[in-house]
């Protein structure tokens, strides 16, 4: 069991129905591409043709701020509130897959590749999240 | 004219046809929320009563981590994405809207009155943006 | 009296022998700086000669981070510790005399006359309040 | 191999004679430090004595901040600034310590005693890396 999920089971009150496993996914998820998105936007920065990855950068940096706002948020049980939640969920699906496409315009560079397959990854988290909540 | 006003007026491409007034107050209010939430949660942490105040400690926690990203995203216009933009500022103005309430069912408490009032400009200036962005 | 000053004066406990009108023009500049960061990172994404500047937006997203981390910190004052308020502002005095520095090396362009207009301010801002600590 | 390192494989630039395990290892235990620290403050929100934790909470706040924008800045490698680096990785690893010391003192609660063993982590692996930077 890794952390995230070991923290959840700590917590001192009750989390109500809430799916712990998805959850747990997405909280991952969300710091892990906030990491891979600052790394790819310095990536980008070091390519010889970084005037044209601008648009990646910004989506880039969009991304891992959004992320981590809804890592933080969904780390937060006490005096939970649902709709702002779901709103948090859908623009991080939204950002996510706005950058995991741009990213995937030229996966020929590894971090591009590996960055857009993380997007992937966290923007179905967070649907999938998203869909447990009812 | 303010930082906030002055940076928009450097910025070297074309910034469309936002409107540039309603744009820096929103900018100027995030961040000034964010600051104010991060220390209303600190002084909720100070009060004797601390313990009927954790939803409200909660509440500010995430409406300046949403803040933040917020006006993060606004400060950038490269490759500017209307449509992640408008359900960040969607879900800015929420946070706002539920933070604000409930500092205002404790606004005996200076820094929730002050903390309650700021959430309402935030909001506004996030509804504002939001109807110029059409 | 700005928002930062004001939400200080309604901190509930002790502040201690701070001083706090150089503790409010920290907060305030840190999160000044942290926008004004961001937004020079992204008009140089913007600018014709990118493959130029990409040290000084690297510079930028970190004086960003760390401005940001700092402002939040200094906004706290339950459970002060003076020593990690002393090492952050350090580092932080760093960020932004090593931004400052950057940007001042191509200030032909405007958001980087600004920005590193800002960056100095904010270092004496974090160099007042340092020397104030005693 | 983990996305952090295999991020760090990707850069298309030199990464200097950096200790890349160590690099790795550092990331990966600021963002966890950072996800563990912003739910230990939420769960110490729910305990019913959260009258006697605010200073922990408060602890978790600032060490959530500064490892994030350690993780942020560890994350980026053009323009590379060995002086900011060990300024922050200092800072990071007083944070860490002083968090780890508070959540140690009230370890028969698990999520302070799951956070203070992630924020040994993290400490040891800024100063592993720190050391590591000769």
């Amino acid at each position: 069991m890794t952390l995230v999920s070991e923290m959840l089971e700590t917590y001192p009150a009750d989390l109500g129905d809430i799916d712990r496993r998805k959850l747990a996914d997405c909280i991952r998820e969300c710091y892990a591409c906030a990491q891979t998105c600052t790394a790819c936007a310095d990536a980008c920065l070091s390519e010889d043709d970084v005037a044209s990855l601008t648009k990646c950068v910004r989506s880039n940096l969009d991304c891992a701020d959004i992320c981590f706002a809804t890592g933080q948020m969904l780390s937060r049980h006490t005096g939970y509130d649902a709709n702002l939640t779901r709103a948090m969920l859908e623009a991080c699906a939204m950002a996510c897959k706005s950058c995991g496409d741009i990213c995937a315009e030229h996966d020929h560079m590894a971090h591009c590749a590996k960055c857009a397959q993380e997007c992937r990854s966290c923007e179905q988290a967070c649907r999938e999240l998203l869909n447990s909540l009812g």
